[in-house]
């Protein structure tokens, strides 16, 4: 089965200002779709802590995302989406084969889950314009994107696994037979 | 029990251009006699693949690293030292409790290494100076080096946890004391 992980899409960490923040959220929300029309499942991780606690109008998903009732919702206070979770035990139970992968921040906890899962033995997918991130004091957030798109495609994985890095566009091509014919 | 991480400071990833190579070399070495003399573990990480084959010239460790018959050696094949290694089952039965981390490539098997040791509960110190990488074409070896050391700055770590950078002579002061009485 294939799953996307969303992460830490909240309301307290859009806030301030994103890569892309638009473009990211509508990306996101179209995989979404896509992931759910092929009979994939959605998955919104949400980080807690002192600024966003579990329940509190930080914590909240960003208000153009869809969830809906057959999407699941996971808490974490760590960087690494697996750590003190259910997450592996989820994707254990689902079966998932491929992990598409998205949401915030690029070199902070999508960078770390992404890895983590490499390592947990899955074939994941990078969705390389469905991440962001904010400018920091030593590069801007359109630099540390490219970057880590970039380690992603150069990451040395285990052998028979897979990481893609591909854009939303890519992952989810258009069906244009409908329209072609 | 402390242990210090070497990661791939082989042959082949030193031919090229690294960022500092000299001085990191000279650091690690510093800080690899310094956890000797306080009854602490040194383990040598060393990467295999098609360029670099188990054995292989391009596999032997830098010239100017020195391996004492206390030292462990573990090979690997993926950018996670953990990933079908002996390394979680070592620092288990050494009794590690502090691991200390350097090597290269900073932005791949550091980096990946790292954040793994951290999700399986060590307390880590990343050696800020005694890591390394290459010129990129998005980003030279230098802001890569800066970016990650910030990186592991900010990251949300486990509670309860630890995650230090400092620089070698942060992480191992000299004694003055013999020189100052």
């Amino acid at each position: 089965m294939k799953t996307l992980l969303v992460i830490d899409m909240q309301q307290a960490w859009l806030e301030s200002e994103r890569f892309e923040k638009e473009q990211v959220l509508a990306r996101i929300e179209f995989a979404a779709n896509q992931i759910r029309q092929q009979q994939g499942k959605v998955i919104f991780i949400q980080h807690c802590n002192e600024q966003a606690p579990s329940g509190s109008a930080g914590w909240q998903l960003a208000d153009n995302l869809t969830v809906t009732t057959e999407d699941l919702l996971i808490d974490k206070t760590a960087c690494d989406s697996f750590v003190g979770t259910s997450l592996l035990a989820c994707l254990t139970e689902l079966g998932t084969t491929e992990l598409y992968i998205c949401g915030l921040a690029t070199e902070f906890c999508v960078d770390t889950t992404l890895r983590a899962a490499v390592s947990a033995g899955y074939s994941v997918v990078a969705l390389s314009d469905a991440h962001t991130t904010g400018d920091r004091p030593h590069l801007t957030a359109a630099q540390i994107v490219e970057h880590h798109n970039w380690v992603w495609q150069n990451l040395a994985i285990p052998q028979g696994q897979q990481l893609q890095v591909r854009t939303v566009a890519e992952a989810f091509p258009t069906d244009l037979k409908s329209t072609s014919s």
